[in-house]
């Protein structure tokens, strides 16, 4: 078997060029693909609990916690106590965060609809069907040896 | 558009869980799934320039660098000038780094295995064939943009 007949080899390098092209959008407002995607995940009015965040990206909770303190800084985010559950911190944000939340919401739209153009319902269809099929054969891999699925211990 | 009616949403996440699940493999010997990437870019038998090696894994030559230093106090490679160009460097694999090697591709043959299992010729076919399609535009969005499509800027 080819490393170019292999499907991680196709995905990998498909995730890589389609991050690298998001992070030149996104640096030419100075940030990067991986605040992009905690921007889009934090509601624009009500803001989100902290410790929703990091399972919707696949991130640590340190990783993130470290990526919400460089967006604090950069005046995209704010924190405050949760006024349901006290102990907990919701995340907010702010005018300049909603603005990058857009253009990251913008760009990926832009781009799956230049890829629609090209691309039939039916073979996205097919294209998604076989992502289900490859996650199936991980859980059964993960399930096989008892490790524990929805550990994310991936970065962005 | 919902997010999960984008293909970067599947790309991503089917990236980061097979990448977890190689991780989870490569750890069981000590090693992890960039490492096991870098070890399949290198000749067993004649070696490979360290020029070589990072542009098979769209990684910057600075994370390069840094890995094949951990790499090297590992006992998984060394490095040798080049006969041919003596200013370059050729990295070699250790017997240990030649078994992590083998290690690492039965891991991805297995699991590609697996995938074919559930997944027909046809089927596959097609997904490959939107992988390009989605290359396409990626090349068109970049060109439009003016930056260099080969800079590699993320890591594994």
């Amino acid at each position: 078997m080819k490393r170019e007949e292999t499907v991680d080899y196709h995905i990998k390098s498909a995730w890589h060029a389609i991050s690298r092209m998001y992070n030149q959008e996104a640096a030419e407002e100075g940030f990067t693909t991986a605040i992009g995607f905690v921007l889009i995940n934090i509601n624009s009015k009500d803001g989100t609990p902290a410790t929703k965040i990091a399972p919707k990206l696949g991130l640590e909770t340190r990783s993130l916690t470290r990526m919400l303190k460089t967006m604090e800084e950069k005046g995209l985010i704010f924190k405050k106590p949760d006024l349901v559950d006290k102990r907990s911190v919701r995340i907010y944000l702010t005018e300049e965060g909603k603005r990058k939340k857009e253009i990251s919401v913008n760009t990926i739209r832009e781009f799956n609809e230049q890829v629609r153009e090209v691309v039939s319902e039916d073979e996205l269809h097919a294209f998604f069907n076989v992502f289900e099929k490859i996650q199936l054969v991980i859980d059964q891999v993960q399930t096989t040896k008892g490790v524990d699925i929805n550990k994310p211990i991936f970065e962005l």
